[in-house]
């Protein structure tokens, strides 16, 4: 890297002499935005334009002048144009020279060009210093000060004195900067603004699917099948009953896919014999997203105590009890107390409630505030031994539940089996070949494998005195 | 920005050697708390005090000097004396040339002086590197060590090497630092410790407006207007009952005042036919403490859920609904089923859960560190379309809860209505607005102007190619 | 600090050319995984190795060298290598001179050495210069990409150019690099990822203590005794209303704990008259916990919420309920309503879920991003004036439920009273000590010793003009 001229810049402005001027090519929303509030916050702005003559809707107190001119009052300059309209910069490389270029641009789509914006513009004026910054923050946001959302600046730049200089001006506007490193950095932070939850997606679809599914089952064993036989009007269902039928299981489920991927690894590892082969891409992918599939579980389960705590305020529940209660009257017949089922029914519900709470436990720890609180140690310590606990105590919740009529021929309606037997099926296996996975033969070679031993070489010993 | 004597200092010191000395000046509380920190964490320290020989509590191992002598032996000055006292600093203006005073005052009001302590310290000791650091921190914290709040110190001045040296002391004292950038910020760092909760004030004062006003409307209603033609006394709904209806009804009505603002400046600027003129001031403000409002309305709707499920145990109920049965029994006549009434009250069972689901949902992404992790795209997404989602999931809750008793004359106690009804006037009022400007034809105006677009101004398309 | 060669050196590098290659010494699991993510990441890599020959599983692309070869190839190292193999690097010192030293190495034990790792690594190499990082990052972590967990990576040196060059590649890999100052802070890196919770094991183990204890104390009062003198098969109750009452003393004890510290500090000053006395250990300790033993309370009123809300939904109530109700109809008895008992129980209710509410709202301002948003003097205004009022609508709530059952002699069984009555003892202490420490006359003194004040000194004017 040559010495440029920035050395010879002061690193940062006194705030008692005149802030320097900060130049803005463009005369776009986002460059008027952004030059107002860096007026009301003290910098000189000075505009580029096109036609300086015809902009009239610029700030007031902010300069307009042709695009050399305005590069000559300026060591900063923001260029907000669109990409596509780089090209006139090379007639200005000679004033651009040792200058800031401030890239605030996005794309419409994600990766759109070969390279980012920003590396195309330094190769555009390779004598100018570019940063990227600015380009994760709204017009609107900047303008009306309702910066509820992230206050955070991505900046990116190869140059670190032009960057800290860029990082003052973030600072001076009330906005966070965060250093991202070198200009490789701005493909990442041009993708960004673009993205619409991207680790949410598989979530979110497979949770429809499931609710979905889940959702017909149910209606043909509690609303067609009472309709047919008895004909009774159970639509009524479809409000509470039934969802709280779908939620609990797709909760059940999704939680076990968390821990699904961990186990079919640990097999794949085992068969393989190493661990320095890569996963297959599914694999992969879904590994990425089980915290994700982990709180949209926690989302259903949240839900399903919700349906179930309101069950004694329902109007269909208080007639029903008032039915029974009225028929045990009239009929004088007693209605002895059975133990089993006080046990059974307190169990179940006990399970339920342990279960929820460690499913809770494990959510706020995946706030990204918490989780940066804890160590790598205690992350897996939540993660894991915590995660199974859950699992255990849901699955135990949903079997207790089923308790004496699990599996129970008289259940079976068109043959379809009550909905929550289904929800037992993954994780139960998911149960099963942990408990064989920490057999102690199979756990120790797993270790090894994970420490890095490898069934078929040799040379495994080499790395022993090694980290 | 003359070289200064810092380039010639090192950067940071070296673990293995010596620890440089610190000098501060004062001898007050706070100055020896963060002198006991500071020789608790291997700096040595040399206090500064008008009566050297008089200072009797302070930390063991520090000297105590003349402010001369003490300045002599640092590089750091710490100046813990109170802004009315600075004058005598200009005595040492020779000494403390070069030297990076560190400015931890606060004041007792905001804004008490027309320019920050630091500003004030840096134009009387011109020759000086003044910081500005530690005034968020308190005295009692450093001694105890008890740093469950903030451990943020912010830190600002113009000479970065002088900042970097400040903040890497913050840094070996446990804390971290916060780079704000210039002077300039030091006014903004000493007002900080001084407010409490400025955002908050304006739901907080709303809501307790709102919820004295409906607790005085709904006694009138439940225990005065039974009391005077019944002769029942029913004041104990005083405790659950009647807050059952307050919480839910302010709930609602701050969550709607969430969204008001948005369609008054929607409306607003279609009529003005631009996005360049500013907003009345309390539109302004009405916009930036909406996050706030909506957590406050949270709150509400949280209490509302508890209260609501609670129904089932108490006495009251229990004693009205055994009654019931008691009567029907006895009676022995009939009560047959309404899928009618099982499908109302149902559903606005399963609205009212699904609208606190999602409530909840915006309130958790409203938490710095999860806000933080979404882009502004994102963010759009869930504080508009969830936000909204929301709004008429509630709305349709109260609506359906009214049922078929809505506005029925025979509700009207002293010609007064239920207080549910009073709930249902914002929201409705909202989102009747929204509905219509979110008809295409208005929708696209909308857009335009927001984009930039100005219905009395030839120039507009000046800004086409730019961003 | 003498010149050394990285002033030379560029700060960051520049993405259009090249990356510079990077050196990894020892071919262990963790030198391997970062070598691959960094080969991913555009770096050259040049492994050095003892048996440079054997390295088979190395990723594929990177160069495997001798040390000595290696370490001319890079002018940063990563020395991943444990801690006891570290001489051989004396016999280098010649080729490491001047080059950057990143030791990523961790311990087995907390402060199993008399110095930190980097720390001896910089005496053995003292012309190199040494950052410390990426010891908190997992293996697995790296290679599988599943950085769930904290991505922060602690980075500390005495050279801070060497650790802005280190905390580049530190970005480049995904990571975010926190600078933690000085050499001196290795020791505290080093052992950070070696902890399990440590502030949170004394409230753990405390609140499974009186878990036990309550429990056998309530099997004793609920199941022994009516099976002694009824013959009355109560174990069910071991399930569900055994655990309601279990948890909430334990939450209201804990939550007493939490303001029994500063009670007692309070004491302790005014009895010695000065606040310049350290704090017993024990005192210290338990100050530093009560974040903590707050939130473990928090986890146990949860779970009451949660024990509480099912009471109607299980058998044994609607059982018992339903008998009421048949026994009522068939012996046609009026069963009178109770203004009283409505009011009593109503009251107990809302009490309770007002207690809760605040204790969420305590748990909320807890979560550090949350807590990091609020100033000194707001954080005191919850932890302190919310807080203390939750203990006191908690203590409240538990008093209404005794009522008049309260301290009966026919509530003692084998004259052991109501499990709540002990969940009183603290919190009663507690509000009454506190009530005493804030009458006028002791509040003032006490809030002199805070401010630094002393009984038995002179010169304590001294400090009247400083901070």
């Amino acid at each position: 890297m040559e010495k440029t001229s920035t050395d010879a810049l002061p690193l940062t402005v006194n705030s008692l002499e005149k802030q320097e001027a900060i130049c803005i090519f463009g005369t776009g929303d986002f460059g008027r935005s952004l030059g107002l509030k860096m007026l009301q916050c003290g910098y000189p702005i000075v505009y580029g334009s096109r036609k300086p003559w015809m902009s009239s809707l610029l700030p007031n107190g902010a300069e307009v002048l042709s695009y050399y001119e305005a590069a000559q009052k300026s060591d900063i300059i923001i260029i907000a144009i669109h990409r596509e309209h780089y090209d006139f910069l090379t007639k200005l490389t000679e004033v651009l020279n040792g200058k800031i270029l401030v890239d605030v641009s996005n794309n419409l789509k994600i990766n759109q060009y070969p390279e980012s914006n920003a590396e195309y513009l330094a190769q555009l004026v390779p004598g100018a210093l570019v940063v990227k910054a600015f380009n994760t923050v709204s017009a609107w946001a900047l303008q009306s000060g309702a910066l509820d959302a992230s206050r955070q600046v991505f900046v990116c730049g190869n140059d670190s004195k032009a960057k800290e200089r860029v990082m003052d001006i973030v600072r001076t506007l009330g906005l966070t900067p965060l250093d991202r490193g070198s200009l490789l950095a701005a493909n990442e932070i041009e993708n960004y603004p673009l993205q619409l939850f991207p680790m949410w997606r598989f979530p979110f679809y497979l949770s429809a699917v499931l609710c979905v599914f889940l959702f017909f089952y149910c209606v043909v064993r509690d609303v067609i099948y009472p309709y047919v036989y008895e004909k009774k009007d159970s639509t009524f269902r479809m409000a509470i009953s039934i969802p709280n039928r779908i939620f609990p299981i797709t909760a059940l489920t999704l939680l076990a896919l968390v821990y699904l991927p961990g186990v079919t690894a640990a097999i794949l590892q085992l068969y393989r014999g190493t661990k320095y082969c890569r996963f297959p891409d599914w694999l992969d992918h879904w590994m990425l997203c089980r915290k994700q599939l982990g709180l949209v579980a926690l989302g259903f389960a949240f839900l399903h105590v919700l349906y179930t705590l309101v069950i004694p305020i329902r109007y269909y529940v208080r007639w029903r009890l008032g039915n029974i209660t009225v028929t045990q009257a009239t009929s004088k017949k007693e209605n002895p107390f059975s133990t089993t089922t006080a046990w059974m029914n307190d169990a179940y519900i006990a399970l339920g409630i342990l279960g929820f709470f460690l499913f809770v436990l494990l959510g706020i720890t995946s706030l990204p505030s918490v989780s940066n609180t804890v160590n790598w140690r205690e992350f897996r310590f939540i993660q894991s031994k915590l995660g199974y606990l859950t699992l255990i105590l849901c699955t135990a919740h949903t079997l207790v539940y089923g308790g004496k009529k699990f599996l129970n021929p008289s259940n079976l309606k068109w043959h379809l089996p009550s909905a929550y037997v289904l929800a037992l099926i993954i994780p139960c296996t998911v149960l099963v070949i942990k408990l064989i996975l920490i057999l102690p033969c199979i756990d120790k070679t797993l270790t090894r494998i994970r420490q890095g031993w490898e069934r078929n070489s040799k040379s495994a010993l080499n790395g022993r005195t090694d980290i």
